[in-house]
């Protein structure tokens, strides 16, 4: 990586997923580790930070996150859009996605789910159980720990992408490999 | 409205929210109706489609949801994003923001809440409701009962902000009515 990563404080960490990114999910359980690819999560309160995400029932990664109670939130930029895709069509029960698709990791700071590098931001996450909304939904709470992001793009609590390079943005999933990154500052003022 | 919006079918209403836009919630009961802005709303379920949206316990808002069992998800674009913020940042207890903001309306296919004239999409939503969810979370699971977009923006099941005019474009909200406007198409394969 070119730069490190820097904390972010917590009660900013709702600002990682507030625009609505595409997320890669890390999880890791008794020395087996995997990566997938979710549009489906969001910040669900500000302090202490909670977030959702769903993770479907037949996937590996729900297996590991349910025995582990933990992931990372992990927000790819543009860079990262083919791989993306590429951690989102296979299973990982049959091969390590990291190895395969070439994504490189680092050490988490409160759990044991590595995080991706070349990502722009990373959410610790340990899942606060209900067994009636993971059952039902595939849906999980949990409450950030950790939050880190790269400054070119984060820092004093702002995405700042208008300052950076285009590769830096984030992705945002439509449908069928179909992205949109963000894209300008709106000013709503005008 | 320039041109009429065009229904969605079921199947693809996820879509409609899947690249994380900030959302505005209209409510109606017993002869009073409210807007608010959100950006914590996502699919939850492909088909039927479910969705998850935040209403804090203190929102005018919050009351008729739960009074009427029924919700609109009304996707702004750029030219509303002032008004997004100004409803955002007032209770609809004591005004109708609709009239204060000058928002114009339209009937909905299947519920009493009313839809925001000049949005890019929108879905009629009834509530599952959880107690527990509702009341541990302010968290809301509704089902989409029906969905439009303006044909402009989303057709054949897809967004196609690329071939509109910039001031149809998403928008994502941030913090403090720091918003960036969805942007360009990525290609995954490159």
């Amino acid at each position: 990586m070119s730069l490190s990563p820097e904390d972010v404080p917590l009660a900013k960490a709702y600002r990682l997923l507030n625009h609505g990114p595409t997320v890669l999910v890390t999880s890791a359980h008794s020395g087996t580790r995997n990566v997938m690819a979710a549009a489906w999560a969001m910040p669900l309160d500000f302090q202490p930070p909670k977030v959702l995400v769903v993770i479907a029932a037949e996937t590996f990664t729900r297996h590991l996150v349910e025995a582990s109670g933990e992931f990372a939130l992990n927000v790819p930029p543009r860079s990262l859009a083919r791989a993306t895709v590429e951690v989102g069509t296979v299973s990982g029960r049959s091969m390590d996605k990291f190895q395969q698709y070439r994504l490189k990791t680092f050490s988490a700071k409160c759990i044991s789910a590595p995080l991706v590098e070349g990502c722009i931001a990373w959410l610790e996450c340990k899942v606060i159980p209900n067994a009636y909304n993971q059952s039902q939904y595939d849906l999980f709470v949990a409450e950030v720990v950790s939050a880190q992001a790269d400054p070119r793009v984060f820092a004093d609590g702002r995405w700042k992408f208008e300052y950076a390079s285009e590769d830096l943005r984030t992705i945002h999933h439509v449908a069928g490999g179909h992205f949109y990154s963000i894209g300008d500052v709106v000013n709503a003022n005008q």
